[in-house]
């Protein structure tokens, strides 16, 4: 029986001016996570969070993570533990969304005051966090207020974990996770994270999988300092010779990755998954636009969503230690360190991966004959992640997207990483579905931050219908 | 007839302690022309030396400059033109030097404070523009006062040129040489700049060769605004990646150049000079040494000599726009130009070089196959320099050499650009020759610069003794 959902949407529509009201105020607080002299802007944004969810009857705990890694002076912003229900009849879903922002200012370029909530005439919602996250987690909470409003019984008992420092590397947040999977998390039966966006601005999508990030160095080094070109040019072997020689050998201009190895570990395509790509909702020109240019690999819709979410790249970032201010300066650099990543797919696994990446830089220097010194390592690595979209999870969220969007919904991956999503499957043991409430062009990190009105109270309804059918979906 | 310089010594010797002071007093001054905090220190030291010089009865000029092209609102500080005798019938020798100074503080790692010369044990004199180039002009000086404190007529009419932006690319020099050549400058007969050093410790040496600098930068641009790695990596042509790929292609690891043509510019080396290298006072532990380390191209001294004086080098600097900060950033930067020299010799010509680096960096992109954008263009050229080491200025020189030294001076091409010579010559018309007074250890634009006394002293002896000899020697 489809859920009743007609009371549900007329509160959300007749409610959503008191949400964008709710959403501009949440914006009007600058809870930039990287800059410190923000953070008391963040803990007044976990306040106002706590003062919301208990308005509405949620449990809250702030929960302090202690003090920042790289600035011991400062303490974390709490991570935000909430609960709506406790009916042992009802499942129980977790959510998970951020309450920090990137930063911004008006002069970076931004038409609008960054941190107003301006609506303009096309119903475009700009102000920084509007979409990226506060928008989606206030749709957790307008969610139970139409619900309330309506009369109508909330489906699920709604756990809710809400973070502060997203935007700088979700300091403390794994350690919090793994410690609460059998305490506060430990009822939780699936997981729904609104943190990401569609592929394009009019189709929804369900997204499971995530591409990993193994990011490595690579260290040249030779004389004791730097050194004058007129002096040492022709007489010395140039660190940044020898490093640009070995970062020239790793990729092709069309992305053809040269480690010998690394497409080895590829899952082929199959059958099934050829199928997929043709219904997607994304063209080239749309990419273009994003661009900015045409300088894209393939001309081809599939070639390129596969490219992007199922098969490896290899970008190099920049060479740490050369010269890199504008203008000219005759140095030979003494130590010079390349940058470079490689997002990864499955079946790559990280130690293998690494451990090829290791071999084929060696082996590449050896070759040039130098006696530079090489150093070659990773300074981080991130698995990849896949769900199975025929989850009950997915499936109900499918429902849900149909219900108010009246398509199908995408099943997308995404290129990057948004690593939480992996330690919630990893300490749960439970699927984690992502639902993007946000469209392709609202400039999550950018200048004019938006978050279209169609698609935030659509958004709302669309949490609260998942909820609805999550509640009810048969488990395979 | 030996010139008769025994009373002169003497006097150098016996005011030695007087113009260790005047250098202290010098080096007390911190006349940075690179900070525009420090341009009234450097405007102090002018009126320092044009007080010192009427105090020796040199009539002086302070000639303004105007405004900092970089920054309007600074005025240059004067260049020093003085005079010293008006005999008819006496040569007229043009010196040069500069009174401004590389930056320094204590933190940087000296173990003395900078500004305070200060004489350690061995003799060492340290403190910042010691040897660069206070202590070389203060030797002028120091020659004048010692003559007339031994009552030895003065063999020359001497010219004084002492600029105070040497260190901040002698802005403004090159249109005041061109304008008094016919004027202040007219009477010079031949040139002599003290503001290089010996190859060594121990052997002195007179410079008659520079290589000249064209500098390069390689534009590779594509998206209109920098990329996430994650959304767009194997999915758009990374500038970085063709950029890197394309300056590999220049050079390898043992500086051989791979642009065709180049090579084919170079004078061949004759018999005669395959000779030359032989005696030069100079060892390859010397240079590893200097390099702090033993990553050289050569193991032979002769073809290190010749590759740094006489063949071209080229230099890969670095890259702007690029991730260059410690750390992992996963960014496809939009737009990177890749920056790199060459160090050119005789008979290359600008024009021809320019037109080489460009034609085979545009074939190296084109073999990319890329849709990225590409610009390759000079960012400065400067030509190399080569006086006759034969010419009766260097012979007086190498007389003046064997007197105070006992040993014949090494004769050196240096693999630096020190542009003002070029302009000296071009616009007098007359032999430039380079009288260095400190050796390869004085640490010129590093921390605890210094020049050792014994330079100091002697090397007053030295530049005193070739204005005896060149007054003398005949033309050939």
């Amino acid at each position: 029986m489809a859920p009743q959902l007609d009371g549900f949407f007329k509160q959300v529509d007749d409610l959503s001016s008191k949400f964008v009201d709710r959403l501009g105020k949440a914006v009007a607080i600058p809870s930039v996570s990287s800059d410190a002299a923000r953070r008391p802007d963040v803990v007044r944004m976990a306040h106002f969070l706590e003062g919301e969810l208990k308005a509405i009857g949620a449990e809250v705990e702030l929960r302090p993570l202690g003090k920042q890694p790289d600035n011991p002076s400062l303490d974390l912003p709490p991570v935000i533990l909430a609960r709506y229900g406790r009916d042992e009849k009802k499942r129980t879903i977790l959510v998970y969304g951020h309450y920090d922002v990137q930063p911004a200012e008006k002069s970076d370029g931004w038409n609008t005051e960054p941190f107003e909530l301006t609506v303009d005439k096309d119903g475009r919602m700009l102000g920084r966090g509007s979409t990226d996250d506060k928008g989606p987690v206030l749709g957790w909470l307008n969610a139970i207020e139409a619900h309330q409003a309506a009369g109508i019984d909330f489906p699920v008992n709604l756990l809710m974990c809400f973070e502060g420092m997203e935007e700088y590397g979700s300091e403390g947040l794994d350690a919090l996770i793994e410690a609460e999977a059998k305490l506060f998390f430990k009822d939780a039966e699936a997981v729904c994270i609104s943190d990401n966006y569609w592929l394009g601005t009019e189709k929804p999508c369900l997204t499971y999988g995530l591409r990993g990030c193994n990011y490595y160095s690579i260290e040249v080094s030779g004389p004791a300092a730097d050194l004058h070109s007129g002096v040492f040019g022709g007489t010395a072997q140039e660190p940044m010779t020898d490093l640009t020689r070995v970062l020239a050998t790793l990729v092709d201009t069309n992305g053809v990755i040269q480690i010998p190895g690394i497409a080895e570990q590829v899952a082929p395509v199959t059958a099934d998954e050829e199928t997929m790509y043709d219904s997607i909702s994304f063209t080239m020109e749309t990419l273009h636009q994003s661009l900015g240019s045409k300088t894209t690999i393939s001309e081809d819709k599939k070639k390129t969503l596969m490219a992007r979410w199922r098969f490896p790249s290899l970008s190099i970032h920049g060479v740490e230690g050369a010269f890199s201010a504008p203008g000219a300066k005759t140095v030979i650099p003494a130590k010079v360190i390349g940058k470079f990543s490689i997002r990864t797919v499955p079946n790559m696994e990280i130690d293998k991966t690494n451990e090829l990446v290791f071999k084929y830089v060696k082996e590449q220097f050896a070759k040039l004959g130098s006696k530079n010194s090489l150093k070659v390592g990773a300074l981080h690595t991130g698995n990849w992640w896949v769900a199975s979209p025929k989850h009950w999870n997915f499936s109900a969220a499918a429902k849900a997207v149909e219900r108010v969007w009246g398509v199908e919904p995408d099943y997308t991956r995404e290129g990057g990483s948004i690593p939480v999503t992996l330690t919630f499957e990893q300490a749960t043991g439970k699927n984690v579905l992502l639902l993007p409430m946000g469209s392709s062009t609202d400039g999550a990190h950018s200048i004019n931050e938006k978050l279209d009105m169609r698609n935030y109270i659509e958004g709302i309804k669309l949490l609260g219908a998942y909820l609805h059918y999550v509640a009810v979906e048969p488990t395979q």
